[in-house]
């Protein structure tokens, strides 16, 4: 297909697709004139790709230069790529000085319920930095409610987990299996916008739960 | 208390709780000489919501003052306090033309979800209006995997708020029972942190599956 149609049919328009070209996130078409050169499935999937990392992840540019490469090496395994793409979304915590109480507490904690679960995480995973962030808030504020426990949380959130993963597999109108950017794309739409659905959800159950408890 | 007490057991600047007392957010101290007036726990927790509100909840001042009067009107039962509380919490996504046929039919699924699962949700919670757009952006990204069903998150959160909403009594150091105030704020702080707690966490357990089914 030539440019116009690429830029239609992935919805990016024509400049930018020729900005992801000069940043090389696009490799080149085949040059078929001077002026013309034809791009093929492959770059129509990519540019899907870049596009929900743009538009629904929020990604920056490096960022998404560092996604691509993974899902370029294709020694690189779908669970390093899956990686990639979930240590690039943000937000990316600072961790505060090590010196803090409270921030050492909570690491221990994090590092304590990962261990008890058995779960398989890397070190520098940042949604653990995110966690221990959050915990060491919890413990600095006089006024956090228990909740129902943080074992809880981390059960609730592992039962989802285990089907969503199985299900980038069957997305509805992927391409060919094995396809590592069509499912890179699949991994950003739902781990962003699934997110979304559980923070909605989260608050209307919430709502229904007070109005039996305390209406 | 004094004003600088007041600030320091509250770790609200001087000029902070000065700026509420003229914003009528904080009512005034009773007045012991021409430039001193002593504040009491009424003062000190209805700043420590406020604070809450500011730092934790990012909510605007405007938000607050709805907030303060709900918990300040013993007409209004504790269930509609909590929900003034989280209908002020951000964000607050406008509802797209009615004849978006993915909206339409994003909408009709959360109703019929909400009336399937039996919740008590009122139909103006904007966590409905959050809900259907995100299943709008579902339905128009062809990408989107098919997830483990609404239903499962939806039952998910179900399990998780009911402990949420109990444990709001159960708060460590809170005063005496049927402190509106003190219970505001701790919703508030339980909201928003324990948001965070799952966002987090799903990451974790998303690392976690992904290395057992693709590592």
């Amino acid at each position: 297909m030539l440019m116009a149609e690429l830029s239609r049919r992935s919805g990016v328009p024509v400049a930018t697709v020729k900005y992801y070209l000069r940043e090389g996130l696009l490799p080149p078409g085949v040059t078929t004139s001077a002026t013309r050169a034809e791009y093929g499935q492959a770059h129509l999937r990519r540019l899907q790709l870049i596009r929900a990392l743009v538009e629904i992840g929020e990604v920056p540019v490096a960022a998404i230069r560092k996604i691509l490469a993974v899902a370029d090496d294709e020694s690189a395994s779908v669970h390093q790529m899956l990686g990639a793409v979930q240590y690039e979304l943000g937000p990316h915590p600072a961790a505060p000085p090590d010196e803090d109480p409270d921030w050492q507490a909570a690491s221990r904690q994090v590092d304590d319920l990962i261990a008890g679960l058995g779960w398989i995480v890397a070190p520098a995973a940042p949604a653990r930095t995110l966690l221990a962030l959050t915990l060491a808030a919890l413990r600095r504020t006089a006024a956090a409610p228990p909740g129902p426990g943080l074992r809880a949380y981390a059960e609730a959130m592992a039962g989802l987990a285990a089907g969503e993963v199985a299900s980038l597999e069957a997305t509805p109108g992927r391409p060919p299996a094995g396809d590592r950017v069509a499912l890179a794309e699949s991994a950003v739409v739902g781990m962003v916008l699934y997110e979304r659905v559980i923070v909605a959800l989260r608050r209307l159950a919430q709502e229904d739960a007070s109005a039996r408890y305390f209406g």
